[in-house]
């Protein structure tokens, strides 16, 4: 392809908008350009990774035997109604009617239409388990649009949802879609994680993140350094404690603690750590007030805490339903004589060696407390926000902190939407039952992001070989050097006869504006044709190294057909 | 891919609502389902042909240097204002508004963005000529969906743009594209004609539309029976007759034509034939009514004289502005005495050798009428309809009436959207001109479709190799026969290692019902193992052909490598 008739429009400039590596670059390099907040055209580079993103995508999907489709855009509201998401959704789902009034749903997802298909297509557990998937635009009205491709408005994402008769088939089929993300996010170049994530508000059980790691990641992921163990923040969990007796060098004594209002004030008040105080937090759990009970610097995690108390919902109380039921402030909370509000504790309360907790009288603290002595809990639980240090579940290494980009979802449903949708199989016993599902998902415009993330430097991008928009960026450094340009005429064709696609500056600009754009462009290959153009000798430069080779015009087909295998 | 898993449901019954073959079809055999009315999922059997037609389109599009990318389908509101075609397009443009209450178009077409695009990425006349194309789905809200996917609200569409810095670059591209898309439909498998079409709404120039011949074709094509001459009805013409003096047997006379409305019942009246009397129409053309004069037996094309006047708007005058001017019912109109409204008559009123004509006068004719003598026109122009017979405007053969589908449009459209976004670029001199630009469609589901309209037969669809989803439909007859079973799962197995796309029919059914879906689903090839399955011999059957052989298992794969080449 020759750039001087190629519509990859640069820019000089740093575009003022874009606050993150991937959108800076993108658009810088002619990649991309917005049409409206969070709204993008991709231009010709950027549809060539896409184009090469997703023949890796159907390719490892098609090796399971997962069965390519294309699902509409438009929904009736009816099956977001039947389904609920209608309403769940809120602001982030597009709607219109149309010409007649009816309403319309422009999809973020597609779990609806395709349950309403195989609903309807697949009588018998004989055509179990079927595995389909999609490629295909989606629209999601996010209340910020930002990062560019990272949070758009309208996205390519590949969706996949798999139906099966049993709940084995369903784990089975997890298994398989999570070993075939792997592959693909490798073979795309990326540098990432499968983590455990919630699966909140989908409705369903299993199910993990695939992130790639990147500063500008808007999720943190706590992994292991020593084990493959990787869970969002929100979901990760550490090795409990071993427990231990506490200490008690006194008897049960209520201090003053006047006016402290948090754990810091009152371990200042009572000349203790805030590890030793415990740290009583109130929740509205399914509408019942628990009272939840922390190592004084640890923080709750509201999900896990969710999770563990086996609820749907749950928030903090506010102050004014904790003065009502316990008559003293937040800050002087405890487990004893606190009512009939039950109480949970965190494992990692078991391994305080002093224990201080409110008295439930607004600036009284108890020292010298004693656990099942003084107070008594239903149970422990883990509920606290992991920390950088913490020992990992597994009992291997020690947890770290990272950020991620979420780059794919593998989820099991369970039966959330064949049994809204009236789905029914009829088993090997003639008996009608709802499938189970499985969905998994991929961003495909947010992995084109990402890998810029994660493959850029500090002159451009610095393009994988798998997914490079060409492999080769061919420079003649002075088109009116006849000699130049004659070499470099000659070589475009070679490369194009080798079948190796290649993107020929053949424009009348100067060899550092030539230089500086194929940094930023970011092809994996170099080839230069400049001074030494009448001794047959081209200069090569690997843009991911930056090692540079004079290469004979002779060798050159080889050299760059090896380095590209 | 074995069918046993494979997500293509048939269906016995001929579907309720579907009234053409390609729309029953793609129902019976397993394609697609209707999601809401005009908006469809494409299955998995569909989405490979969809696939085989874009990558044939890409490849014929990369070919001319056209750059492949893809804007978006959400485009801000303010866009199409500076367009026009907010208003313009009325209804069929699907509107939304986003969380914030701005207004967004969901696109039927891109004009107005690559306009934007292009404005702020092409400075310079040294970028041109750029040829930009998309693949993408498109969404527009027609009263009336119908006819599957010949007339749909969501459809895939390949949609083009050039662009140019001179008229002769335009039409360098126009006929490089002309060109394209006969390649494109002829690999297609299609039996096609460009023709001549209005450029209408779309306020360019030239336009070719490509018609896919077919009954169901909503629109009307003339074409020559001996020359590649083809236009859609509206802008057929003809070649004008001889020009001859009409026969006057006496002198001018007013005749009484009482209740005459039509030119046959003025006919009958005078004793002449319809094609004696001198057919004249009041239209509105931009706001001036004008006489139009046409033979009596012909038809008004409304398209063709808005053209030949030079106006933008043309509709009938109504009784009454007919009534208020010439004080007369439409049914007695004639040039003679009109006032000041000026005439144009059609070519073919030279031909007529008696000429009669109304009076002006309510009940009223004349006869005996010399034209130039009795009355004049400003001009002889081209609007009548032409009909089936005429000669062909090019002197060879006469026209024939044909019926078509509208698969591909190649359109001139000038500097209509450069001028109205303000798209400038600089010219040689340093001078800002208008980009002159191109448009090329595909309506790639309407091409598979058609595609179905010409290939089918009583027992399913006989598709074309280039676009089948499958080479090759393999039967084992008898599943539980173990002979059959083993040789079956053998040539599958020598099938997929030859690269040869196999659907394979592995399910418990019977053999009626497997030959009988094979030919409603379409594969060009069908190898059935049966009763010969010990003696190592199939049976092929050539879809298109219906012609059958036994072949050896050792000759197979060379004889459908052979038959698919």
């Amino acid at each position: 392809m020759r750039q001087s008739t190629y519509f990859a429009p640069t820019m000089r400039d740093m575009p003022a908008d874009a606050d993150v590596k991937s959108h800076q670059l993108m658009l810088r390099a002619g990649y991309m350009r917005q049409v409206a907040a969070g709204v993008y055209a991709y231009l010709p580079l950027a549809k060539r990774v896409i184009h090469k993103i997703e023949a890796i995508v159907r390719e490892e999907l098609d090796r399971t035997g997962a069965q390519e489709m294309t699902m509409p855009a438009l929904h009736p509201a009816e099956l977001w109604q039947q389904s609920g998401r209608w309403t769940e959704m809120g602001d982030e789902l597009i709607r219109l009617k149309d010409r007649h009034g009816r309403d319309f749903v422009l999809s973020p997802t597609h779990e609806e239409v395709v349950t309403m298909l195989i609903r309807d297509g697949i009588a018998s557990y004989k055509k179990l388990p079927l595995n389909v998937y999609q490629i295909q635009t989606k629209f999601r009205d996010e209340r910020r649009p930002r990062f560019g491709l990272l949070r758009g408005r309208e996205f390519v994402m590949k969706d996949g949802y798999s139906f099966h008769d049993t709940e084995e088939s369903l784990a089975e089929a997890y298994q398989e879609m999570y070993d075939a993300y792997g592959r693909i996010f490798t073979r795309l170049g990326l540098t990432f994680r499968p983590v455990i994530a919630d699966s909140g508000a989908m409705g369903g059980k299993d199910t993990h993140e695939f992130m790639a790691l990147a500063e500008v990641g808007e999720d943190t992921i706590a992994y292991s350094d020593a084990s493959d163990y990787a869970a969002n923040l929100e979901m990760a969990t550490s090795l409990a404690p071993t427990p231990v007796t506490p200490t008690v060098s006194g008897t049960l004594e209520k201090k003053p603690t006047p006016n402290a209002r948090t754990v810091d004030e009152a371990a200042t008040q009572l000349g203790l750590a805030s590890e030793d105080i415990l740290k009583a937090l109130v929740v509205v759990a399914d509408d019942a007030l628990v009272m939840l009970l922390l190592r004084g610097n640890d923080e709750l995690n509201e999900v896990k805490a969710a999770h563990e108390l086996g609820v749907k919902h749950l928030r903090m109380a506010t102050e004014r339903e904790v003065r009502d039921t316990f008559g003293a402030e937040p800050g002087s909370l405890g487990p004893i004589g606190n009512g009939e509000v039950p109480v949970y504790a965190d494992h990692a309360t078991r391994a305080m060696t002093t224990i201080a907790c409110g008295a439930n009288e607004t600036g009284y603290h108890y020292i010298n407390v004693s656990p099942d002595k003084d107070y008594t809990v239903q149970a422990y639980k883990d509920f606290r926000l992991v920390q950088a240090g913490d020992q990992s579940p597994d009992g291997q290494g020690t947890l770290q902190f990272a950020r991620g980009i979420e780059i794919g979802q593998v989820f099991k449903l369970g039966t959330r939407y064949s049994e809204t949708l009236q789905a029914q199989f009829l088993d090997e016993n003639g008996k009608a039952k709802p499938f189970y599902m499985g969905c998994y998902g991929i961003g495909v415009t947010r992995v084109l992001a990402a890998v810029i993330e994660q493959h850029n430097d500090d002159n451009g991008i610095v393009w994988p070989k798998a997914v490079a928009p060409f492999a080769v960026h061919l420079l003649c450094l002075n088109v009116k050097n006849e000699a130049q340009k004659q070499l470099a005429e000659e070589v475009y064709a070679q490369l194009q006869a080798a079948n190796i696609e290649v993107l020929y500056d053949d424009r009348a600009e100067r060899a550092g504006v030539k230089f500086k754009d194929a940094d930023l462009i970011g092809m994996p290959v170099r080839i230069a044709i400049g001074k030494r153009a009448d001794e047959q000798i081209v200069e090569v430069k690997e843009r991911h190294t930056g090692a540079q080779h004079d290469i004979s015009v002779e060798q050159l087909i080889d050299w760059v057909k090896d380095y590209l295998k």
